[in-house]
């Protein structure tokens, strides 16, 4: 075992997935990774221990795209999934600014400080660009990276939002059969990453600034809608006035909409991550939220409905791809799009010919 | 020819499409089209010298779910295919209440006192349940119907809205063959349906009323976000206030959205369909938004890119179709959504197990 990842709560991704070739520093880790002759069931025995560096070498299975590898990840997933689905998922959004790091920060040492193992994640289908523009910054949660309690790990990076979220769902897994029972999944406000996280977790919560004037865009774009809770972060200093009337038009704009399928009425919490101010009472909410959705059954239930969502969602996306990725598809489609644009051939009629060679 | 449909403009389906069997009545109808002999190449011809029943008739064929019906109205969208794309294509939308009917009437009978010829059409998913709650009811446009410049049509009954739509799209291409200049599409605001004639149209209507205080859910829904103008209807009486507030709170809304691709900026417009106050101006503005989307040519560019987005949405929805109604599937889905909830396996799992069997 690698003594210093042992350490360190930040685990980074030990294959880079998806870049074609495998760079030398990764090839190397891999390699060694294969001297320690860590066996599959090892790992899987290490991993259900609580062990931080299997787990985080289960995770790079997962992430990486190499045959071998997605053969011991799913051995890894299959063994540990008996022991998983023990945790409260807590999605975590909110604009770049808004404090989303300081918040997992200090809700994150709240949490371990009341004797939970704290997992976190990120979901950020811009990473592969950015090389992990969220969670990559080790500085940014110094605290919290030290404690042993503590999981942390980058995005993985993929080519689409979909190889992302499975490689989350599947990190999700791991993490609960080691024992972490509660995992935080931050995701930017961008694209449908929201909507992904929102399907992965059990509660959601948006982070706001007060007096940021971009309380139509959550609305817009549906965020707003989909939030457990919205969480005023910065509550401190000369701010009060600000915060009161945003708190007074969130809560506002909550009871627009129809009553959530839980039975949860979103709550507006206000909070100062920098001052550790606010933590307590939303984990209180969380907890309540809890309850509820236990006796209600809704926990259960819409843990099901994701997975159901998730198995459609991966079926779709492959038969699309098989149609359109195959050549003769290719050749016919841009011909058939010509002849649209000449007046030729309706929408429909393409579509038919189309269906009809593949 | 039946005098009696040439007379009225309001057009009713002549089969039960998906009604499985025939009723009785459809198959009579169904028989005398048959008896007269009225050959594709004969209707064709008729339907392009803008005989109304013609239309009527091929507007029928689309919506039958026979594969004989099927194949002559793929003659007659071919036909019909060189002479079409020639009219502007009217979205219109609002809540039940708001006055689209009348406003229908109203803006219908203003453009014909105009030259104009204007086809009214109807996308509403609902239909099939309700037997077409939209422009089912004759005596809400009892101007409009007797007019020999109008050709209306209920919406056609489908399983999907997917369904009504390729039908509706169909039915667009034989009215403006047909010499129609103008063609409204209206719709309810239900579920995707809006979705849907936004991206059969080239501009998008809504109709709002003033202090109904549900400004938040078109905002909310996407609804003003597609729409190149909000008319608030019922402008009339004592609502001078509440249309004034209204007008300011649009315009507010309308200026938080980026600047759209047509480069058009929406407008919000007054109107009282009631005492034809107004349509003059609508029409006025529509026909502003032509000369600029024909210079900076957005108007031929969404059309293709309205046919792309077409071409895709059905290939996509077969694809599903033919995947999940096979038997071998059916079963085994089952079966893998059972393990599911019983943690036996991942949603990503189970995915590639069915895929290995199609």
């Amino acid at each position: 075992m690698n003594k210093k990842q042992q350490k360190s709560a930040l685990s980074e991704s030990q294959s880079k997935p998806l870049s074609g070739n495998v760079s030398p520093e990764s090839a190397k880790r891999i390699r060694g990774f294969r001297k320690n002759k860590f066996s599959e069931k090892d790992l899987l025995k290490e991993l259900l221990n609580g062990n931080k560096t299997a787990l985080g070498k289960g995770i790079t299975l997962i992430e990486s795209n190499q045959k071998t590898h997605q053969k011991q990840a799913e051995y890894l997933i299959e063994g540990a999934l008996p022991y998983a689905h023990k945790s409260i998922r807590i999605g975590i959004t909110g604009v770049p600014g808004v404090g989303k790091s300081t918040f997992i920060e200090s809700f994150g040492s709240y949490l371990i400080d009341q004797g939970k193992r704290v997992a976190v994640l990120a979901v950020d289908p811009s990473s592969s660009v950015s090389h992990g523009s969220i969670l990559g910054d080790k500085t940014r949660m110094e605290k919290l990276v030290t404690k042993p309690e503590a999981f942390i790990r980058p995005s993985p990076s993929g080519d689409s939002l979909g190889g992302v979220a499975r490689k989350t769902r599947e990190s999700i897994l791991l993490c609960e059969a080691a024992g972490f029972d509660v995992i935080l999944i931050e995701t930017v406000g961008v694209g449908q990453s929201e909507t992904t996280v929102h399907s992965m977790t059990d509660f959601f919560l948006l982070l706001k600034l007060a007096g940021a004037g971009d309380e139509l865009q959550g609305i817009k774009r549906g965020i707003v809608e989909m939030a457990d809770a919205i969480v005023i972060n910065k509550a401190d200093g000369d701010n009060q006035k600000a915060v009161r009337d945003a708190k007074l038009e969130f809560n506002r704009a909550l009871q627009l909409y129809p009553p959530k399928e839980s039975e949860w009425k979103p709550e507006v919490k206000l909070c100062s991550a920098l001052y550790n101010d606010g933590v307590e009472d939303i984990w209180k909410m969380i907890k309540e939220f809890k309850v509820k959705v236990d006796d209600n059954e809704y926990f259960h239930h819409n843990r099901l409905e994701q997975n159901k969502f998730w198995l459609f969602q991966t079926i779709n996306d492959y038969l699309k791809s098989r149609f359109y990725e195959n050549p003769k598809i290719k050749d016919a489609l841009k011909e058939q799009l010509k002849m649209i644009e000449e007046n030729k051939t309706t929408a429909f009629a393409a579509a038919k010919h189309l269906l009809s060679l593949a």
